[in-house]
């Protein structure tokens, strides 16, 4: 349904890419990470997902003619053009896995390329991959007050165009079981769920006549809704006549879907009708501006509810409706770079790195990441990234590395993991975190430390930087 | 770059259709309404988009091969495929134009087609337009602040994946003069904008090498991104030095840009830099998190900025981040339909409708829309839609249609105005509309009322649907 080309990147990457390719430049080596600063919804974590259709869309992104001719009546020259005529990503990238957790300022991703292919890419990276880390930190919190119940999307409508189709993809890395989204069922092998709207219903001149049509086409999967007129009054009782019906055809009805009014106490009232008709078998799903904190509200009020059916605030994000990922420079022309900043803590570390996840004795995660050079052996210590006076001695745990090589010389260089994998591998790794950083309120912040080489070497750079000793005052 | 094929949708819409294809009913016409319920942003009004990318892909939506073998596998009936395999949309649509000003309640598009075919585009159409009227609207409250001064979309990194396609082009319609997303420009004839990151300006050991670099190749169009390392002390010292030895050349710097940093003082001692320099033709341009608050702030403040680049609030809408747009049956087999809910102003209106602006004698917006049934005359007075005691004498204003048929049969029936067109009807509409309706805070509510005709017609079905009244009491 969508695919990605050249022109699918900021202008400027093509600006300074025209820049690098005219002076010279264009196949000096890079290295950028990409990382994020703020954790979305005031939460604890967050979960990583989009690497799989990042790396599909990198393999076979190049610029065809309408692409190049657009360029050409834009003004850039002639030489570039020509580059750009068989521009294919050649580069390499390490990464975390879909699904893994993911905190703040810790390299997520890094990609080592010449630095025309990496400014080029960096738009579409940043555009996939902070949409479904987004989504699936989003569908995770749902995921982790809805336990066993079943979570479904019904976001297409809402969501942002075409961006849908990854919002549905990101939400079942996060927890979610099925999608109303065919097309995203189709593409990426997701369950796909849906029987009927309000619509349905009026078009008849009776609500029973309606729900007698559809069970009767589709008697294996029927959930009626039952809040078009009145859902106590109407709905239910009329439910509950189709579902014996069923019953004396051999069929079952699934159940029934609650779409407005005090969900809790209709999910209640409804599961006494149904219980007291014969009818446990009939699941209760509710949908309507659902989010975490409306799922737990419900939960928390013992509310019946089996099947949880998610739209606006899943596929959105909302209310931070993105996340802050960025990419930036970290070794170019043989040197490791770095970006100042007014404010230290944005202050970006310089070089290829490794980031190593500390486990304690028990398997459990120990709440702190530690940044390496990538070069280095396992760290000892690690220091807090700003406050000399801080560091950990990490003697004690166990330590994982986290980026791993998932492309080499632009080809993926791994079978690339289920859907379903990377749910399940977001579930195990929610399991190992303790409690306190999965709360929604003033959750535990997790730590992060960086090495002495590393450390030394981004203070070394820091120092070169300041005015008076660097390249970069005034040579007027 | 995406296509949109009959996959796109919910899942229910196909099984919904598969039910009233296997009963019959799938020629049954139907007219559905779009109106939303919220405006975003606690704002006064919102700025219709969508259209045109809207009708081009409903010429277009057919079911593909993979797609009906995908809906086999999932059990639908051979039947129905086989319907689906000929599938075309050739329905009417009336329609308010883009860049309209559009309020709550009100329908702002009308689709009249076979029910199968109006269930089958209902998601796409939601998923089009609630994006893009979401933008157009953040965009409008931006230009309102902005005034002369440019405004470009930097927003594509921050943006859902190939949403931000949609959200580029929508941004124009609400005011914006230029985006950086390359294939948006292409394709939707956007002036593209954009020339250096920091990354361009680390990757040089001096600052003013990238900067020289830079100009020599784009001498007619140089940006310099001047934060990378201390604005004040390096970059705009180093700016003035390459824009001297540009003027030296014939040449002019374009402009400086701001992308850190205590944005108004720093624009200010920018601006007093420059000119000290002689330089009064060199821009100042501001970025990073830009809204239409931070942008009013910077303005009221005296910034001395010519250009905001604005990313993240403009192309995620946050933080609404999501238009309620809906699509409610108002009419299907020969007969007027409604939806109740327990919330009164949810009901629905039956039936298709016009919508009349209100324009007073200085054809200023009077504050007004009337929404009568679609063959009446022109309304002399309108009614509260809710209290039986309020109501409008509507003589002394001259009454413009707004739904105008733009699609019939599945052909489009109209010229597609340019977006430039789109645009400028927005900011025309913007300067009729009082300024009441326009503040951030609290502002002014645009008032609806009904026809008479209409009212009768709603209150009648409401009453035939009460309890003990309608059909859809329980049978058993």
């Amino acid at each position: 349904m969508i695919s990605f080309t050249g022109t699918y990147t900021d202008h400027y990457q093509l600006t300074m890419a025209e820049t690098y390719y005219l002076k010279g430049h264009h196949e000096d080596q890079a290295v950028f990470d990409y990382f994020f600063r703020k954790i979305p919804f005031g939460g604890g974590f967050a979960i990583f997902a989009g690497l799989d259709p990042l790396l599909k869309a990198l393999e076979q992104l190049t610029f065809n003619r309408d692409e190049l001719e657009f360029l050409e009546q834009q003004g850039m020259s002639a030489p570039f053009l020509d580059y750009l005529k068989t521009f294919r990503f050649r580069g390499t990238i390490r990464s975390v896995d879909e699904g893994d957790l993911i905190f703040p300022t810790r390299p997520v991703l890094q990609i080592e390329a010449t630095i025309v292919e990496a400014q080029i890419i960096e738009t579409l990276l940043l555009n996939l991959l902070n949409l479904q880390t987004l989504i699936a930190t989003k569908a995770a919190r749902m995921k982790l007050v809805a336990g066993e119940r079943k979570l479904i999307d019904f976001g297409l409508r809402r969501a942002h165009g075409p961006g849908g189709y990854y919002a549905s993809r990101a939400a079942v890395v996060g927890g979610f079981e099925a999608t109303s989204n065919v097309a995203a069922g189709k593409d990426f092998g997701i369950p796909i769920s849906g029987t009927m709207a309000h619509s349905f219903v009026q078009s008849y001149d009776r609500e029973i006549d309606a729900f007698r049509d559809f069970a009767s086409v589709h008697p294996d999967n029927t959930v009626l809704l039952v809040d078009t007129y009145d859902t106590l009054r109407s709905g239910l009782p009329n439910a509950i006549t189709i579902a014996k019906e069923m019953e004396e055809s051999g069929h079952r009805l699934k159940g029934i879907r609650l779409d407005s009014g005090d969900l809790a106490w209709l999910a209640r009232e409804s599961r006494r009708m149904l219980d007291e008709a014969g009818l446990p078998w009939v699941q209760i799903a509710a949908s309507n501006q659902l989010d975490e904190h409306v799922i737990k509200s419900l939960l928390d009020q013992q509310a019946p509810v089996d099947i949880f059916g998610v739209g606006t605030s899943l596929v959105t994000g909302r209310p931070d409706a993105a996340l802050d990922g960025v990419y930036k420079l970290s070794w170019s022309q043989g040197r490791p770079r770095i970006k100042l900043s007014d404010s230290l803590s944005k202050v970006t570390l310089p070089d290829r790195k490794q980031v190593y996840r500390m486990l304690n004795s028990s398997g459990e995660l120990a709440g702190a990441d530690a940044i390496t050079l990538m070069e280095e052996e396992e760290p000892r210590v690690m220091h807090h990234p700003f406050d000399p006076l801080q560091s950990l001695n990490l003697l004690r745990y166990e330590k994982v590395p986290l980026l791993k090589v998932v492309m080499e010389s632009g080809e993926i260089t791994r079978e690339s993991p289920s859907l379903a994998e990377h749910s399940r591998n977001c579930l195990n790794q929610l399991a190992l975190l303790p409690s306190e950083y999965k709360r929604f309120q003033n959750p535990h912040i997790y730590k992060v430390g960086i090495s002495e080489a590393l450390k030394q070497k981004r203070d070394q750079l820091v120092l070169d930087h300041e005015p008076g000793r660097r390249g970069s005052e005034p040579v007027s």
